[in-house]
């Protein structure tokens, strides 16, 4: 795995032919348990990576499309599954816990629901106040630069334009790690204003 | 391949699991010849995506140990390669042109000769005075932070930290793409600045 921004955070790629930019997953490494983020298929070598780090105890899935392979990573390793709660009904997933808005997953990981996007209530993590890691709503296509999910997908422009606002605002951001596109290590709060502003 | 964070900008990606990052390749893509610099092996996803976009003129490689897969690149598409002047004697691959400092090898691309890192004259590329294409001496191993080569691979840790500084200065470099470890768009000159204040 790939070195982040910070010493215990870790992250793996996986190049989407269709759309010419990379998947990423998160690993927070942490005493009380490290979490993974909408974690992808390891390679051998990450996984024994993962292994040295100290495993995985919690997955964390911020949207639907976003489950990849957390199943399989759950099932070898017994760490529990945490879903969005907006997708409770539907979810392909079985989750041991359902996330709200507002919720502190573990300490220091704070969610918030996004809406208008292609499910309801994706998650967007923010990690100790600093780090924002998003699913699907908030990407990167161009270097640098942030976007929202192109119109056709979203469900509800005006309710998205509003979550990404409401993002925005979050004083502080260094980080954002989308799960599709460009990660982006400094300056994130400089970059969602300038997303905010454009929409 | 990914778009970068300018529209004549792509790159293509290798995970390294000896160094836990990504090397990195850049495409620039030009009306009077599509540029590769470091080219590593391609997918034949992108190397359809790179005919779509004009083909390859010219492969301009930084230094010895970043050939890569370019000759054979060069093989089948007939591009002319370019090399760096300090590894005239010695370099494995053929040139049709050995760059010197503050050369421009075609009109908006400048080279600069690095010194003291494991090869001679080691090139560092400046795109249209905004954008930093970087061979082995200046990558980055954490997300948002530029670092020298480890000390024990450099030939001369003077002249290594005298070619940062002079990189440093500068002046306006939005963007900086090391061929080892992650692409930083924005604030180029800030983390430029970061590292030679560091050493």
């Amino acid at each position: 795995m790939k070195q982040l921004h910070r010493k215990d955070l870790f992250g793996w790629s996986e190049f989407n032919n269709e759309r010419n930019l990379d998947f990423h997953s998160v690993l927070w490494v942490r005493e009380e348990g490290n979490v993974l983020i909408d974690p992808l298929p390891m390679s051998e070598h990450d996984r024994s990576h993962l292994q040295r780090l100290g495993g995985v105890s919690f997955i964390v899935i911020t949207n639907s499309d976003h489950c990849r392979d957390a199943e399989h990573i759950a099932g070898n390793t017994g760490a529990a599954i945490y879903g969005p709660a907006g997708e409770e009904d539907t979810f392909p997933v079985f989750c041991e816990r359902w996330i709200h808005d507002n919720e502190e997953i573990v300490p220091g990981l704070i969610a918030y629901q996004m809406q208008g996007s292609k499910t309801p209530g994706e998650l967007a993590l923010l990690l100790e106040y600093t780090t924002l890691i998003t699913g699907d709503l908030i990407r990167s296509h161009v270097g640098g630069e942030l976007c929202l999910l192109p119109e056709e997908k979203l469900t509800d422009v005006n309710q998205a334009i509003q979550s990404i606002k409401r993002i925005a605002e979050l004083p502080g951001i260094k980080a954002v790690l989308p799960g599709d596109g460009w990660p982006l290590f400094n300056h994130g709060s400089e970059a969602l204003h300038r997303l905010a502003r454009s929409l």
